[in-house]
């Protein structure tokens, strides 16, 4: 293990995030907030103190990054950001340690659960930090710092690796930094884009840019207890779009860009997300039985639930814990497909949903023909033993995690129903944000006890990194000196 | 395909199967019901005819069976057994046509889910059918006809590896003949052990042979709706710990009684089963909160439980349902675990989590050694990389199979609560019968429709068979001629 590497590039992380702390605490300038932009400006500071010591104590020299290092990098990346995300919270007052590392591990995350429970208390600069983590981890803070940092390309494909969700990344550009670039380039456009098309459905900047950075990020913060309900129908059509737009993996945007429309289109994850969002609209909008007023508010409102859900962003227009059985059980399925790879969705995605079935077939043609090769193809290229062997590992891994998660919440919280403590579990691994019951889209996660919050906090992390970096991380085997 | 052959021996099944029939109707005519003996003795005359019409048909040539006409044989045994099996019950008049079947699938796959509503209004010899079918089924049908019928051994090892449970099948003899003998009487003879211990706990004849039934195929139909409550705590004890026995990898049986007594001990899946009952008796207990009388009652009744789910077999002695969050979710996380390889149980098999436990090191550590080569060791062995994916694969396959009975089940059941619905799908899927909710351990699954009802028996035999026997035998592809 190359430590020195490892903490200087984690000292780089903190002085980018102190930096992206300074946006905040302009808004909280703006908006005439004196204490708050002080106390933002405070954490600020904080994070670039420890972030600079670190870079000066292990000052770069040429070492090599390898795939431990970087599942590493990406592990501890992660957690510090939190640590030191949660210090506008902590320092305002506006939320206790816990709960505002809670809030922020959920932020980057992507993953939208909240434990604030009165929105009118918080100040703009503070809420502004807290929906802009969903925008940065969306897309994730090493590929940012890979855009716009000149660094050796050599060892990043492995950070990009193990921070951009999904099994296989797309090398569709040669150079590591100049793929960086055009995936915050994208990002960047699509989310003006939403911004401006809310700002046309009536909203003021502030709130416009609350709701893109939700959406981007497939995050789900928002700014009241019931997410957007009390919107008009044209901003809940337009968000829920954009949600499942960016649930669709990026490297399909890049290509339209490029003019190559055909072979976007030739994607089978896409017309698969495509197929399970129609699927599901349709089965739930049948079995609404008119609770809402029109046939379109049925539509809408069971489209923009099952947008959210499959994106994992969490957004609401609607309880659906009140829906009929077969809509909840629905639902409930989607909390595990997630949406494409390379996307800033979490869940198992679609490319592993279709490998794994790809993987059975294989295996049941096998076991009736014991000499059959079985070869597996996927977007018209074959994929490699190493690949698949991934993908089932994963799945294995993530069933574990998920059931030592709700273990755990059971134990921390035996008087809590067992509904809520599942779809709890599933909600922060998959990073959706709002389960069924006591977690619902109206409710919050504020009475879960201390250790339960931290379980959930450690859930989102192991779910937005797919649970190797994390794993490998506290594993001490990793840490020998050679 | 072999299609001669395969409805011989499907025939022969039926002939099995009525044979099997008489004794119940010789305990109605014991008891002196005189229509119930008729009607059982018409329903294995039909199955008689049935068979042996099949047989003259399809009369045996010379003919080889591959691993395909084994999947096709054990899919197609069953379902024919569990319909044929529902006869007694249909023309008794005791059950109608769906709850019979339901019944009847319930019983052979030894899952215990019950329809019956009143035990007390049922004949004694149909009572004993119902037991019967648990016994019967637990070592399997095909492995009893192997047993005691000349037979080619070329090809009965197919028979014999798609309906033994478990990943892998251990070769302890050469010849497959003498193997299912040795099996079939280890069977009996601690069957007639567990009936002598309860007849002394002051059963009856009867009573004893039911519950001896329940316990040895891992079943769980009782006699009344409150399964084993009312029973003396030496009862209790007694039927306790032959559901352990039972779950445990015969083969380690026969090591014993051949004096390898040491190499038996050496079975890592015995320890581990032993620990998961250890420590889930342990954390159960401690969260007991004296809600029985005293320490030992605490600790009986929680044994017992924790046995009853383990071993897929469903006899209760308490309401486990009323149990504080985290004894309900460790026994939550039991359904999935299920007994070892090779045993009467149902569920996942403990053999398999450990290897899925070893599959996902070897991965990690690939990940970080990228040329380590990863050998997975199992009791001393290499395992061969066939098993391997075979064991993922069908932990896949397995998760895709629940998921979809918990959907089809939430689409015919719009109002039943989700836990009910997902608890039945897992509690039939794993062959253990009671859930939580509405199909918890003092109640029964009547209440589900028509087409419920279907899908769970379907569940109860994907779950006997390990699902790949039923789906190879759907397929259309494998009926194809050449």
């Amino acid at each position: 293990m190359n430590r020195r590497r490892v903490f200087y590039t984690l000292g780089l992380i903190l002085d980018t995030e102190a930096v992206l702390m300074l946006i905040p605490a302009i808004v909280s300038l703006i908006y005439g907030e004196l204490r708050s932009a002080s106390m933002i400006l405070l954490s600020s500071a904080v994070a670039a103190a420890v972030g600079s010591l670190m870079m000066l104590i292990c000052r770069k020299r040429r070492s090599a990054i390898y795939a431990k290092e970087g599942f590493v990098i990406v592990a501890l990346a992660w957690l510090s950001m939190t640590l030191f995300g949660a210090l506008p919270f902590i320092f305002t007052g506006e939320l206790g340690v816990i709960d505002a590392i809670f809030e922020t591990a959920s932020g980057f995350t992507t993953t939208g659960a909240s434990v604030v429970t009165s929105f009118e208390t918080m100040s703009k600069g503070v809420l502004f930090w807290r929906s802009a983590t969903h925008w940065i981890g969306g897309m994730g803070v090493l590929v940012l710092m890979m855009a716009i940092l000149p660094s050796d390309t050599e060892g990043s494909v492995h950070i990009l690796r193990a921070e951009v969700p999904g099994p296989t990344f797309g090398k569709f550009v040669p150079k590591i930094k100049k793929t960086a670039l055009i995936l915050y380039l994208l990002y960047i456009g699509l989310s003006a884009v939403e911004t401006i098309m809310l700002l046309f459905g009536g909203m003021d900047l502030f709130e416009s840019l609350i709701y893109t950075f939700g959406t981007a990020g497939t995050g789900g913060f928002g700014l009241s207890g019931t997410s957007l309900t009390n919107y008009n129908p044209y901003i809940q059509w337009v968000v829920g779009i954009f949600m499942v737009m960016f649930g669709v993996n990026f490297n399909l945007y890049y290509l339209v860009i490029m003019g190559k429309i055909r072979t976007a289109l030739k994607s089978r994850e896409l017309w698969l997300y495509l197929g399970i969002i129609g699927s599901s609209v349709a089965i739930i909008t049948i079995h609404m039985h008119n609770l809402y007023q029109t046939f379109g508010d049925n539509l809408r409102t069971s489209f923009f639930q099952v947008a959210s859900i499959v994106t994992t962003t969490g957004f609401a227009t609607a309880d659906f814990d009140t829906w009929t059985g077969i809509s909840r059980a629905v639902l409930f399925m989607l909390y595990f497909v997630g949406s494409c790879a390379g996307s800033t969705a979490g869940g198992i995605k679609v490319s592993r949903v279709i490998l794994l079935g790809k993987i059975i077939r294989r295996d049941l043609r096998h076991m009736v023909h014991p000499h059959s090769v079985g070869v597996v193809k996927f977007e018209g290229r074959r994929v490699d033993d190493n690949t698949l062997r991934g993908v089932t590992s994963f799945f294995v891994l993530y069933c574990a995690v998920l059931g030592s998660v709700f273990l755990l919440l059971s134990l921390f919280e035996p008087d809590t129903d067992m509904i809520t403590n599942m779809t709890a579990s599933m909600a922060t691994l998959n990073n959706v944000g709002p389960g069924l019951g006591k977690v619902g889209p109206y409710m919050g996660y504020s009475f879960y006890s201390v250790g339960s919050k931290i379980v959930l906090s450690l859930s989102m992390l192991f779910g937005r990194l797919e649970i190797y970096p994390l794993i490998l991380a506290l594993s001490p085997g990793l840490w020998r000196r050679k």
